[in-house]
């Protein structure tokens, strides 16, 4: 695969605070539902993300706009077991509407690998819908045999 | 579903330093890998997820032979979707082969399905071998049609 490159106005960096105000929630609900989710409950939460060190919130920001038109997250979940070395998870992948078909979403992924080895990961995983499978494919994620069943309780009132 | 009960000889705890040198990690080992963790390793490990305030590492000890008979994990994980509330995940379930039969499965996932609630999740995920389908099944964990994808890269050297 050629490796991928935004064009010059396109930055990939890590979540800031400001993204409350870049419409990083907005794209984030072309994906699944966000709820009210105020100013002060976004930076609440974004200090427990940043003060654990486990998450890595990647955003493309388009400079023109000053709007977050892609995000991925990479989360890191200690383990004991695999000689108590770290478990990676891809979470929260979206592209915004407009921006589709500019290769966004592969830069994103092989951010997200990067990070993983860097981190030390034993292993990456994600879950997905169906139609997403042939896309994480291409970047060599693959359904086990035997071994990769997803199950979900809601726990939602 | 009756409620499980634990014999008195058998007390569950969230997990402790000193599990360590009451087997843990050989418990551990009938699940997976787990390899090469030294006392040290073991207790930095222990720290960061202690500290995280994100892991409930749950175990049940036979206090007739000190030794940690049954495991499972609930992980925590911040979110800025679904309102920023937290995701629930379900890792590492492992009964000793000796103690199988006595519902310590049981016991592990429904206390951390209260877990979760109390940490106010909305959603419980695990992934798992086709063979542990249906008994996850019984907890109210369900295969989503459409979006229950689980893939993986492995990523040791």
């Amino acid at each position: 695969m050629e490796p991928n490159r935004l064009k010059e106005h396109l930055k990939i960096r890590p979540l800031e605070v400001a993204d409350f105000g870049r419409g990083y929630l907005t794209l984030l609900s072309q994906l699944t539902k966000v709820g009210d989710v105020s100013k002060e409950a976004f930076q609440k939460q974004f200090e427990k993300m940043r003060s654990s060190g486990s998450y890595y919130v990647t955003v493309i920001e388009d400079c023109n706009t000053n709007k977050v038109v892609g995000t991925a997250t990479l989360f890191t979940e200690y383990k004991m077991v695999h000689n108590a070395r770290k478990r990676g998870r891809v979470e929260d992948v979206v592209v915004d509407d407009e921006y589709r078909g500019q290769k966004l979403g592969n830069v994103l992924i092989e951010t997200l690998k990067k990070l993983a080895v860097h981190e030390d990961c034993y292993k990456l995983t994600l879950d997905c819908n169906d139609e997403m499978i042939a896309w994480y494919n291409r970047f060599g994620f693959i359904v086990e045999p035997g071994r990769s069943n997803f199950l979900t309780i809601r726990l939602e009132s």
